[in-house]
């Protein structure tokens, strides 16, 4: 049980006790613990539920303090009291994704058959799988269908992979600055990350779990090398530049002598504290893993076939993880599936990061896309 | 001394024997090994020179054979009898840079001081630095001015720094792929590789040359995260897309299962046999300080005031690394300085990469500049 803030509805339940649930590389997986948090009360219809997906190192404090840096929610731009997602008029559940590390099931976990943590043990997952566990628990809270899934990024993936498999579990889906597959530059990046790991000996083949000893230094450099992709050079430029930090001049020598590096620096160290570095495996590999059309025979709008979810995407102008053409793409299936699609792409320098940014255009065009929605859902 | 191969010019020189050259670190640097490759003959007047400034990771052996990869040269298509860089016309000079790790001074030789290897005791280098290493070869080669400086990326910086510093001893300028200043994107992107070397603990501070360990894994990861900014994404979606690597189902694990991670992998592992740690870590700190305008009061144009020097910009429309826009405020900065200036942006998909492959428009772009220049310099 991972400790639970107090302003927060924090729950953690097993699932997949009676039945193990398949995932995608083969194995079975049982007694699937998955931690959650919920905001707002279900309706006594049981139609105002909206399921929130993380992204890659997301987790399920959407609008909580983190209990491991104490910070506020990831999305508290977008969650609360009269906020797009409304607290007062939607019930959101936020669940950590199978394979992660903060409460849910994943490969610090202990693996019931040998008694110690599975580290590279665990089995490979997949969005699907994810989407499955999420699926279990969606039958456990007795929610017949949500009235929207929404996710950007890893979060966005998602959502493509609920409205193609559950399509009549979801009456809405709001996928954002995501894609049908992983690219063979994100693919690259990935491996970038889990080679940083992976070489960093306090790794130790993944079982690290039970020695004093972490990968810090590796997943720190992955995380760098991720964050990077996060942000426009745009943004970098007007953010960084070629500033300074905390000095007039060139110190001639190797310490963050520019506030680009001072700041990248930061970003790996805190990431550290509060991830598990296995998990970061596992789950860079189900993002890699992610091609819808693929799972349909090579054609994305066969995924999509029959669709009777709503679908509101959003992309970002300077997204290069993530680009435009990307989202494009999946309207463009979406519409020769006949699926109902709106999309926006938003004219902004920040980057892939500003799914999780108070940005204005996003908020109006999912506020405005939620609340037509909920008129027709009859959700007052 | 170098390995020198057969079919090559191969040459070493200690320079600054008898004055010590400074260091824009404030250190002074006697008896600096220069290492250098040269291709063709020097005519009689001494107006046929080219000076070649090689990239980031490259050396001496342009068109040679490297002794350590025993791979042909890395821009062997431009180099040669009847090509652009036509042996038979021009003399060819091309020196590994100050701070390398090929045979010119850098962290891995010995300290004269120490009688040990200098590792992180060796001083800061600059782009400034190089070039004034390669201005001291010049004079020993009592070459009085080269008919044309070329290069690109870093070889591109080290030509700008020469326009600017030795306009008179730069009769034409070929900057490819380049910026008078290095962006916080690529600042952030070497800081990436640095930690990932750093991290390695077969670094040990920089002290590993008399140990049986060096940061093999920590520089492979560095090559890696380096090498996907070299190529576009369509590049990349072009050669790799989301092919398989010699299998045909996904194996649900962390081997190389796509096509494009075991080419960065491969990519890491050769680099590590060719290329010093320390040398990474110096020679992208001197890429990170270069800032022209800096060094001119803030004013690009003031860096090229009063030049005669005949500058041909090449940039590449799907060059990430070096965007257009970098090449276009150069150009815009010698306009304003009334410099000879043509400029011409390649339309491909090949990304930062292409300025080392064999790009016709690019050697049409060169060969044009190069025999209309010759001619008004009287070359045969």
């Amino acid at each position: 049980m991972s400790i639970i803030p107090p302003e927060s509805n924090h729950h953690s339940v097993i699932l997949g006790k009676d039945q193990p649930m398949p995932l995608d590389c083969g194995a079975m997986l049982s007694d699937i613990s998955v931690s959650y948090n919920t905001y707002g009360t279900l309706n006594e219809a049981k139609t105002n539920a909206i399921l929130i997906c993380h992204a890659m190192t997301g987790d399920q404090y959407a609008a909580s303090k983190q209990p491991t840096t104490g910070k506020e929610g990831w999305w508290t731009s977008m969650i609360g009291p009269g906020k797009v997602l409304d607290t007062d008029k939607y019930f959101l559940v936020c669940s950590n994704v199978l394979g992660g590390c903060m409460g849910t099931t994943g490969p610090k976990d202990i693996d019931p058959k040998t008694g110690e943590s599975y580290g590279l043990k665990f089995p490979m997952i997949t969005i699907a799988d994810m989407v499955r566990t999420q699926a279990l628990l969606q039958d456990y809270l007795e929610i017949p269908d949500w009235f929207s899934v929404v996710g950007g990024s890893m979060g966005g993936m998602q959502v493509l992979q609920w409205a193609s498999a559950y399509s009549e579990r979801c009456f809405s889906a709001i996928p954002i600055a995501t894609a049908a597959k992983h690219s063979a530059q994100n693919i690259a990046f990935h491996e970038v990350g889990r080679q940083a790991v992976m070489a960093d000996p306090d790794w130790q083949g993944g079982n690290y779990y039970n020695s004093d000893r972490v990968p810090r230094a590796g997943l720190a450099v992955a995380r760098m090398a991720a964050h990077v992709t996060y942000l426009s050079e745009t943004a970098l430029h007007r953010k960084f530049g070629r500033n300074l930090q905390d000095r007039d001049n060139l110190t001639y020598g190797f310490d963050a002598d520019f506030q680009v590096e001072s700041y990248l620096r930061y970003q790996g160290i805190n990431f550290v504290d509060r991830f598990d570095a296995n998990s970061y495996l596992y789950i860079t590999r189900a993002m890699d893993y992610f091609d819808l059309a693929s799972d349909h025979g090579g054609s994305l709008p066969k995924a999509f076939e029959g669709s009777k979810t709503r679908f509101c995407l959003v992309s970002f102008s300077s997204d290069w993880l993530f680009p435009t053409s990307q989202s494009k793409e999946v309207v463009r299936a979406l519409n020769a599936a006949a699926a109902n699609v709106s999309f926006v792409n938003i004219e902004t320098d920040k980057g892939h990061d500003a799914f999780l940014l108070d940005t204005p255009e996003m908020l109006q065009t999912m506020g405005g896309f939620l609340e037509s929605t909920a008129k027709i859902r009859g959700i007052a």
